[in-house]
């Protein structure tokens, strides 16, 4: 028991030496449309810094001043292997990459997201401040059989605000892995945020999130996160 | 000899292995002219994946298929400690926190990144492809007395492109660092890019950049980049 206690705890530290965090934005129809946005054409992505990432029982969310501080629940993928130019189907070589699977939260300041777009500026500091990427315990590949039918879902003070299934990803893991893989070399130990369900919106100071996943219906412990 | 011959290219390959790459846009007057910008009232920065890293002798940079690609060259601080929310005025803290220096072009795929900014998109896909960071060897901190008192140059093709002192910068190192770990915890070894002065350009397949930076009209030999 020691032994695989010790180990866990060396793989969730090992989460913040990832060398980037890649977030997929926009792959859930119904999230796209409540934030009034436009369905993308491909897959589009964005940087997280690993220094946002906030481990189990490292502490809350920190509320920048000023800000309007969004949740947003997401499956991350945590790569095993480098890849690069990956085509998009190769669906086992994407597969066959990824080593284990994390639930986490891409927190986002939606009011500095906001004005970044109107201006054209870029997203890395809304999206990047330090305790805004919350993460699970690492989930073992094998608990999760197909990365597209889990249930991810999210509530804030115990009321329900997301829950769908991964199968209402606009563009699954293989062609994800693909596109950022054409672009930046994944590298071991990296992670991949898949992208949020609709149901996003706001906390404030006293919140409480618990967000977690299911498969086949049953929870799997490693992936609750409870976080204020 | 060779034990710092040695000790040279350990430090080279630990660049790779920063945690994170900050970039600061817009901190020289005449380029946010140059791409008909607003001058920001206040610093903003974004993130280039450690994967873009492209050492001295690692091949040329990649030209991605349509894209039209801009050097912009950067003196480049390499962090020697954790920064977490320092305040501007503390300008020793914050040169205190550096541990050395690079010279550095921050690629950029153009093209893509108007789209982005038209769109209100990251602009992390045209930063971050594999190769458009190229970075000079270290240059140890000794070396720049004042890193407001550098003059950076790039060359294409032998052509002057891009020469003007880092006096120029509109918001100096210690403000940058300031607002940074303000957001983000800087760690030992992440990389800031301090922004680009005025004379960017495109670079075809063909082109040789070469990028140096001097100290009282001396030319550093650590400084040098020669890259196609
Ligand atoms: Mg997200
Ligand atoms: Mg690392
Ligand atoms: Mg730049």
């Amino acid at each position: 028991m020691s032994l695989i206690f010790r180990r866990g705890i060396a793989n969730m530290a090992s989460l913040k030496k990832a060398s980037k965090v890649v977030c997929i934005g926009r792959n859930y129809a119904d999230h796209v449309t409540e934030l009034n946005n436009q369905r993308p054409k491909q897959p589009f992505f964005f940087l997280k810094p690993p220094s946002s990432i906030l481990l189990k029982g490292d502490g809350p969310v920190i509320r920048p001043k000023g800000v309007d501080l969004h949740y947003e629940v997401e499956l991350a993928l945590i790569m095993g292997k480098t890849v690069k130019n990956l085509e998009a189907s190769d669906e086992k070589g994407a597969l066959d990459a990824i080593e284990s699977y994390a639930l986490s939260i891409d927190m986002t300041a939606r009011n500095a997201q906001n004005e970044a777009k109107k201006k054209g500026l870029p997203w890395d500091i809304a999206k990047g401040f330090d305790t805004f990427l919350p993460i699970s315990d690492i989930i073992p590949k094998s608990d999760i059989p197909d990365p597209h039918k889990v249930d991810i879902y999210l509530t804030v003070n115990n009321e329900h605000r997301q829950a769908d299934s991964t199968e209402l990803m606009l563009f699954q893991i293989p062609r994800m892995i693909s596109d950022i893989s054409k672009v930046m070399t994944l590298e071991k130990g990296d992670i991949i945020l898949t992208g949020t369900p609709k149901g996003v919106g706001p906390v404030v100071p006293g919140d409480v999130m618990r967000a977690g996943l299911k498969v086949g219906g049953k929870e799997l412990e490693a992936a609750k996160i409870e976080v204020a």
